[in-house]
């Protein structure tokens, strides 16, 4: 499913190149006037002179030019950005709208079967419990139909694809079919699931297609993949923007949960397109009648004289830390549920045939517990998401009735009450339940995301220590005269941002309550126990989105923790891979079929030579595949049995190798089956095979399989023409002394997947993500990575020049000022780095060439 | 002033090497359980058997070596990262407090002394006049003679610095006490100034000095540069997060502000330390009973329940676009003041001695127009600039008196109300003053921001918006029966946000009005306004810190303007400068010399030789000189002298040179001045002049004057020895290709100052900061830069491989095959890019060791 091809954002110059020309191609075939406004338009800064030239020569050209300058001035001006954003913007808008009002329509359905069936309470639990099961399952059924990468949160699938990393399927039409819909019923079930993960996902979908659909409608800017790059980091913005109508806050959670590093050019592009997509949603429900005005989602109604007491704040920072602390939990049982689920072989094995039992079985189970005759009467199960939020974030106090009530609404919090069991009571299985029920919702194979019932988590034990202080203080905790009772909803609030922050990893959920709750007036609570929340958190467990991605296996790279001050020390000598892959540019395609079979590196170096090493490039895999088989190509092989039949006289002495369609005899078959054959790999070994196979068969069909095997040897010893291959030309190099921290920074600025260690142009190492991850987490002993020696850091001491660096140097300059350095002897150091190049000696003898390579200068 | 050094991300990499083997070295040398502790602390990660074998040995290493385990565990499990957030945010805060504190005594001291003279006008006046006279010329002076640095913002220098450039004593004591004392001087003084610019420079000298003490005392990782540049990122934030007691505003602020790119990882350090900060600095206003508990500094009370109705939206896009014209207006205005200053020659000779006089004639121009019973009485003038804010965020309505007066606060808007004139008048009479009477005053050598001044600004000017908008619409727009008047304090908020973000270019001045007033509910208004000003004036202007930068011509990098899809399209090759200069393995002391003459890159790249041209590394200029120097020292001069008596037979023919004291003969003179001299790149010169000299003087000094100048030849035709010369072996490299795009990306991201452009290994040019900003500002065909040639762009199409790349590699190959490839005709494009090579035929002719490289392999 999740078929990764990584392409790192180094890797890709040569690619871009192919796809550029191609373009290009592509136009100067069409023509026309838009082709020709494109392709002028390409070259515009350039050939403003050939512009002119050609007006002069050739009067036809007037009129072209000057509706092609006239289309290159409005679409600068107006800024295909700005138009794209504001498109982007408007459809998501309407489609958080459509999916909110289709969910409370369905939430709407449910309620009214359920209250229509209050005369009979079995049939009132078949209605209660029939509807999300069927919802779910055909939200499931769905999914796993379409598109199955419509699964799940999509926040880790876009960190990874922001990355640099190609994920196949995940930005189709298909998907964003699947994902609105399954979205909407699973919602719609009034399961504890939520809609933020999943909407960054779908405004993702809808930028890549609307960038597709504005490629092919205008082409030239659209088709650049960097530009749609900083599209896709605006989406996800838009996403998190349109689902709360929190623009600042959506922008900020969206850059904490998908990037690294942030452009702060691309910032405000995201402000704009979450503004206007936030804007567009509000005023949608203004003219539904639904609002008087445009407001918070969630408005409160705290008193802004004196929103909380300084004394409070010890409780604000323990309900910040226990916030952490349950952040963590969640994040560990959501992934000891999934794991549990791969591990037991016998619940995998039934669940992979029955795909749809597992939704309906969860759904099932969450239902009958929140059923409101049953259990549910404890835990205000008729509630939805919605409804609960805003009976939690009430400024009055439940254990005490009648205090502040000012302001005038409907309010729910009725349900939390129970004639007989005491709020706290309540409170605490609302919690405890809606924990293990979100943490087992959230794993169930439909779109949703984890957001919002973790968010309501937090805010009902915020409110149950806002109850506790409110009980324990009834008359507030000011000394000074006047009285300011606890406003249990503050806390409410700030247990809201301190959990969903805690799970999620990012500061920024505090701003989202501000837009959520249009109140600003807790922000220093809100902030303290969001950090404090963070630190604890951070300090346990990944993020929930960082354990989706560890889950699913998707390439990633760790954060640097903090205060871990060891990854200063640490250096790439320590952890490279010295013995790297590389071809020269006197290897034989007998080097190059070595070389595929023993290394995995999906790119492989290209040095000068083996005696120099001094890195040239480096080439793909796939094309070093397509290079040896090019070499072994079926035609050849024809041509070289016809000029065999031509040579010996006989006319065509085997006429069924040389014809297309029948295969006869065995030699031919293997050759023919290896030739066409579109894997390289499996090439190289029917090759290996062939060999064999025509010594045991030789009796039979010598000498002519005989010749065919010679001239294959003959074939593989040639030299590899790297003409028609595509060679990445600077591919990123770092140096042995490089940090651990500078190369943790470079890699994630750049999204790379590899990078050589080279030393004087000499390539001495590879580092790669899987490297650095077992750096960073501490394992810096695995096999394959070697560690540093044990008191390595003093060889750096004394002499403020590297050593090995100078000899290298030295011998570079032996090689060429013909090894006579006038009065300066060989330094003791150079056997140290020796051992480098004494490998060379030890190679297998298949290499009558390379000693051959010496005389010829550079 | 502005002695800047520019040492790029890259170029640091030996530098940084030198630093840690001294660090080392110094440690090692030290001794004792301290230092033994910081040593093992560095090698822990590599270390653990060594500890463990040294056990073993030596149980005296037992409790030393678990004083060091316990200390790493208390370093390693409270962070330095922690402790050092948080004493920075106590210092900044309480820096904060006091400075606020010292300010309103000031002001307080001013108005005592004005009420106190209320018989006598006149005397009045002199009070009045003469208070911030003395203060801004104090504090003019002040700052002059302890540290110049201090004048101005500091935001445009933390920029650059945060970029990697280095700027000298920017970041001392004495800036911090020059600019505190100067700071509270200039602002108690009454004039339009602000407090954030300055206070960010303020919190980065704290971080910078709290760094070093840091170190001195527990050494290691407070010594590693990558890291202070993080925290100097996060005291960024702090600066700006104490000063309004907003730490979320003040994060996004100093991001926007000072970064182009931003680690995520980073983010939250900020985060915690602004709130830290915000904190402890609201705390001390409750400690100190000035407030009764933590609320906002500017706290409004808008109602909550319709906080606009949706059809003023208009008016509140309208205010936004007016604030971008004013904001790119005031940018423009604060320059041409600059300018025309400098350029009047006049003005500026006469500034240049009377240093303190301008900033005193200002001052006596601002305050005599605010005297309260002169001109004042139209303005406010008696107000400062926390009691205007105050009265412009007021949620009453000015022009029609009695409306929604619930709350019961001191107000001063009765300031605003003159008997005689409108207060629409009045507010316009104050826009207008403080608009350019705010673009004079931030042009004084004092320390002073622009940010608050701006923000009362466009605070007015969204109140004379309001109030218009309330006289027009005295009820309200709203239809729907209820009455909800219009809130002209709602404009005021918007209005601030929308000027100061049109100034800055920063979309988080919305987030800093929410919590300077408290209140988000006008959340929708403030966004659409500020999004709306920075297009307007990120349109016609560079922002106010931008702008400083080019002033003070600090190295900068514009940013890519959106919608400019041309530098999609531009590619390095077409900017690039490929006249590079270089020296190669065989370059001789000559070559060098010639090349430190004619080239003034900072540094030279290092080739393999003239032929291959494959690029081994880059070495800084002043190695290269400082190698020049040591190879025609003084030292050898002796030694050659002291040789040649020898030979020669007479006993020391020369006392005069070997002694080193009295330097008797004019030939020995000038060769100990150019030898003793520190600059090498004189020295060159004095070469010159020197054997100018000598053919000059040769009648009165020969022979022997003539056969050190025979020497001195002799010496400078030696090949150049690099082993005592730093070479940074791996320096950044492009391919032809890169797009501007791309290129300005990795060189924001990576903070680089020159890359240079590689195919295949092999050097073809460079691209620094310079070409990048010409391309960026459009002037791709200035001198220097070879623009691409028209019609470019069909070069690359029809094939995907590219031909050039080929045919390099081609060369190559048959460089190594001994020109023997196998049946393949030389491709008809090898001529096309021979052009590159065939320079190497017209070359001066000094170079006879090349031709004979040729034959010593690879």
């Amino acid at each position: 499913m999740m078929a990764s091809q990584c392409s790192a954002m180094y890797g890709r110059y040569t690619q871009e190149l192919g796809v550029y020309a191609k373009e290009e191609a592509a136009r100067l075939r069409d023509g026309g006037l838009r082709d020709g406004a494109g392709l002028r338009r390409n070259t515009s800064v350039r050939s403003r002179a050939a512009d002119l030239l050609e007006y002069e020569k050739d009067p036809c050209a007037k009129c072209q030019m000057c509706a092609s300058r006239c289309q290159k001035f409005l679409i600068s001006r107006v800024g295909e950005d700005w138009i794209f954003l504001i498109l982007l913007g408007l459809l998501m808008a309407l489609v958080s709208w459509v999916m909110d009002y289709a969910i409370a329509f369905c939430q709407e359905a449910q309620k009214w079967m359920y209250g229509g069936l209050d005369s009979n309470m079995l049939l009132q639990y078949i209605a209660w419990v029939t509807y999300p099961v069927v919802l779910i399952s055909f939200s499931a059924g769905f999914t796993q139909i379409l598109a199955p990468q419509a699964v799940g949160s999509g926040i880790p699938e876009m960190k990874t694809i922001l990355r640099g990393v190609v994920l196949k399927e995940y930005l189709t039409f298909k998907t964003f079919v699947a994902k609105v819909i399954g979205l909407t019923c699973a919602l719609g079930s009034g399961m504890p699931l939520g809609k933020e993960g999943p909407f960054v996902h779908v405004a993702s979908l809808c930028a890549a297609l609307l960038s597709k659909f504005m490629a092919a409608l205008f082409g030239g800017i659209y088709m650049n993949e960097l530009r749609n790059t900083e599209m896709l980091s605006a989406a996800c913005a838009v996403g998190v923007g349109c689902c709360f109508a929190a623009p600042i806050g959506g922008v900020l959670f969206s850059i904490e949960v998908t990037s690294t590093f942030f452009a702060v050019r691309n910032y405000w592009r995201g402000f704009f397109a979450a503004t206007f997509s936030a804007f567009i949603f509000r005023v949608l429900a203004v003219w539904n009648q639904e609002e008087e005005t445009i407001t918070a989602l969630f408005k409160t109604r705290f008193r802004l004289d004196f929103p909380f007491d300084l004394q409070e704040l010890p409780a604000f920072a323990i309900l910040g830390i226990a916030c952490g602390f349950g952040g963590a939990l969640f994040v560990y049982l959501n992934r000891l549920i999934v794991e549990c689920m791969r591990k037991q072989k016998t619940i995998n094995k039934f669940l992979l045939r029955k795909r749809l039992l597992y939704p309906a079985l969860v759904t099932l189970l969450v239902s009958t517990l929140t059923f409101p005759p049953g259990f549910g009467q404890f835990m205000a199960g008729q509630l939805t998401q919605h409804e609960s939020l805003v009976a939690l974030f009430d400024n009055r106090t439940w254990c005490r009735q009648g205090v502040a009530e000012e302001f005038d609404y409907i309010s729910h919090h009725h349900a939390w009450k129970h004639p007989q069991v005491n709020v706290f009571i309540t409170l605490i299985l609302f919690i405890i339940m809606k924990f293990w029920m979100s943490a087992v919702a959230t794993t169930m194979p439909v779109p949703c995301g984890a957001f919002m019932p973790v968010f309501l988590i937090g805010a009902a034990f915020g409110r149950l220590v806002g109850e506790i202080m409110a009980a324990m203080f009834p008359d507030g905790i000011h000394v000074d005269g006047s009285v300011y009772p606890i406003v249990p909803g503050g806390y409410a609030v700030v247990g809201a941002a301190a959990l969903s922050g805690a799970v999620t990893h990012t500061v920024s959920t505090a701003v989202i309550v501000f837009e959520l709750t249009g109140q600003i007036s807790h922000i220093l609570p809100v902030m303290i126990a969001v950090i404090l929340a963070n630190a604890v958190a951070q300090a346990l467990q990944p993020s929930l989105y960082d354990s989706i991605i560890r889950i699913k296996k998707l390439p990633y790279l760790p954060e640097l923790g903090m205060g871990h001050h060891e990854k200063y020390n640490i250096r790439v000598e320590d952890i490279m891979v010295r013995d790297v892959r590389y071809i020269t540019l006197n290897s034989s395609y007998r080097d190059l079929q070595e070389m595929l079979l023993t290394g995995h590196l999906k790119t492989l170096a290209l040095v000068e030579c083996r005696d120099s090493m001094i890195l040239l490039g480096s080439i793909e895999r796939l094309q070093l595949q397509s290079l040896l088989s090019l070499q072994l190509s079926r035609q050849r092989r024809l041509e070289y049995l016809h000029q065999l039949a031509q040579e010996t006289g006989t006319h065509d002495p085997l006429p069924s190798l040389t014809s297309d369609s029948s295969p006869s005899s065995p030699c031919t078959h293997i050759h023919l089956n290896a030739s066409t054959n579109t894997s390289a790999r499996q090439e190289v070994h029917s090759n290996h095979i062939s060999k064999a196979f025509f010594f045991h068969i030789s009796n039979f069909l010598s000498p002519i399989c005989l010749q065919v095997a010679e001239w294959e040897d003959q074939k593989l010893d040639e030299l590899v023409d790297f003409k028609n291959c595509k060679i990445d030309p600077a591919p990123f190099q770092l140096v042995e002394q490089t940090s651990l921290h500078k190369t943790h920074t470079i890699f994630s600025l750049l999204g790379l997947d590899h990078a050589y260690v080279t030393s004087m142009g000499r390539l001495v190492g590879v580092v790669s993500l899987k490297e650095l991850r077992k750096a960073i987490e501490g394992s810096v002993t695995v096999t394959g990575v070697k560690v540093r020696p044990p008191l390595a850091s003093f060889r750096d001491s004394g002499n403020s020049t590297n050593v090995s660096e100078v000899t290298e140097l030295h011998k570079l300059c032996m090689r060429h000022k013909g090894l006579s350095l006038p009065r300066e002897p060989n330094p003791p150091d150079v056997e140290k780095n020796c051992e480098f190049f004494s490998f060379q000696n030890g190679q297998r003898g298949t290499r009558s060439l390379i000693t051959t390579c010496e005389p010829s200068g550079c």
